[in-house]
């Protein structure tokens, strides 16, 4: 049996291309004492993944070249030498762009597909979701009464982010990157409200959204987002440090927004990775499956056919164009 | 009696000049019941001085114009109709710019001239000192053996913030501005290296100073010091941010450092404003006088003669001109 996977061809300088990747098909290892075969039915594509495609400092390893991309993946068993697992089980993992996995399954995570659905376990129940659990939650500290600004608030973390900090009795006002988005947000998934950043009034909206001031601001892109919410803190407010996508393909560093207004508020700014934050991994499946049970957290997928499609799909996350978590499905999804 | 005073006389655009000052006399008010008269022997002259000189957004209500200056003061009551302080007492206030202050005597802390010169209150054991200690322990909250690097490390802030680290068993590194200040630095204050920020291979120098990266980083200055220390940071470092003197002059705000590494040192910046933290008065003055009295913390003051000399004076602080805690003798202190 063949191994359909993507590899890193080459380093890109900037923006990705889809000539960075290769697809190959490779053969499967043998299956020994001990190991666990499974077939990739999601593959879930992420913004950190660029920072994976660069040998520059970084908090991970990055992906040698030559080698499969690395991803978070639900997958189902298909042969197993491990009790821990059996032929048919549903695992969440961390088999990288490819049609299979194989290994001793240690880090595989077995799924009930009668509690969500097995895609949520890349996404809204997996590391999308407890990134945004960890950081508004343990970094944001959000009190009942507060505002809460998430940007990229449509996507697979920011569209977590506001609907705790709803839960939690707070005002949440998203920034997105369309109207359609923007809609999406306040009217499907509950937010106060929405704003574009795309709008030429954008500080003018961000404001009437926010008359009281901005307390947390979730931070997943950087750029003129970052720099409209620092005129709009208030005293003493908390800004966990997610990601900064509008950075990510520069060549040249770009300079960030002068800080004055940080030691003039005392805000907190907080760089975190949700790697570090294992230990709280037990707390958010507990309190975040019941949220998504009872329909408090909603979500939405963006969903490509076929593990050739992921490397297109993967730029889309760095131009705006997908439109909620973006999984690649890699084979049927049995539980649909 | 007359009353000297330095007036702001108009808001500065940039660099505060001389000309935005105004020394006039005043009478003195009455004596009535319950107010404490008395004459200021120390005026304090301190960053923050520039942000109440400006009207724009700040966490202080600006001087009004024709106002005298603020500031902090040592001062020897002449008259008192309030039993908590007698005619001869030495008092620490925020009587301002000028040579006499009368009050009810809110906020007047009466010194004990045998403990520590009385100078020092308004300087190491004043709120330059308390800034050091509160951002220092209570922000940085620096480990034994771990790095802290501080700017503007002769002032009267930064000097302090060293010494507190070694104490506390860290290795303390300064950043100031000239080679006679690098050396007073490590060979006087004992820090265990110091360079200035004006040496051409300055990043090269700071990185040698660092050979095990920097946990801490207590920012006074922001500019070119902040991106230098941004690309030496340590996972897990600390940044309390308590001024960015670089800028405080700027007409146009500029660009602040790209803040990607501190996402990926999960790094963390805290703004803090000293009167804040008034509950941690207590605590300073025991440790930080024990430690004057010990001489494991040392200090030096730049000390300029007469009420008229301020407003030259104050513009100092921002070309850097001054070495030590900068001070205004307005009239002869008796201890000495």
């Amino acid at each position: 049996m063949d191994n359909k996977q993507v590899l890193l061809r080459k380093r890109p300088v900037g923006q990705p291309s889809t000539d960075d990747f290769e697809i190959v098909s490779a053969p499967l290892p043998p299956m020994e004492a001990g190991l666990v075969l499974r077939r990739t039915i999601y593959l879930s594509l992420d913004p950190y993944m660029r920072g994976r495609m660069s040998d520059g400092p970084s908090y991970a390893t990055p992906v040698a070249l030559g080698q499969p991309m690395v991803g978070h993946t639900v997958s189902q068993v298909l042969d197993s030498r491990n009790p821990a697992f059996k032929p048919g089980d549903f695992v969440a993992g961390y088999d990288g762009w490819q049609e299979f996995g194989c290994s001793t399954g240690a880090g595989l995570r077995v799924l009930d597909s009668s509690v969500a659905p097995i895609s949520t376990a890349v996404g809204t129940l997996g590391m999308p979701g407890m990134t945004a659990y960890v950081g508004l939650l343990d970094i944001g500290q959000p009190k009942p009464g507060e505002t809460v600004v998430v940007s990229a608030a449509s996507g697979a973390v920011g569209s977590v982010v506001g609907q705790i900090a709803r839960i939690k009795g707070c005002r949440a006002v998203g920034v997105a990157g369309s109207p359609a988005k923007c809609d999406y947000v306040a009217k499907d998934l509950g937010f106060d409200d929405c704003v574009s950043y795309k709008s030429p009034d954008f500080l003018d909206q961000l404001r009437a959204a926010c008359p009281q001031g901005i307390d947390v601001y979730f931070e997943n892109v950087g750029g003129l987002v970052f720099e409209a919410v620092l005129r709009l803190l208030n005293v003493n407010a908390r800004i966990p440090l997610c990601g900064l996508i509008a950075d990510y393909n520069v060549t040249a560093t770009p300079p960030g927004p002068n800080l004055r207004p940080l030691l003039v508020k005392r805000a907190l700014i907080k760089g975190f990775i949700v790697s570090d934050h294992n230990d709280r991994l037990d707390a958010f499946l507990r309190e975040c499956t019941t949220w998504v049970r009872e329909g408090r957290i909603k979500y939405r997928e963006d969903i490509v056919e076929g593990l050739e499609q992921a490397p297109a799909a993967f730029l889309r996350l760095f131009s705006g164009e997908n439109f909620g978590k973006l999984l690649v499905r890699v084979s049927a999804d049995p539980t649909r």
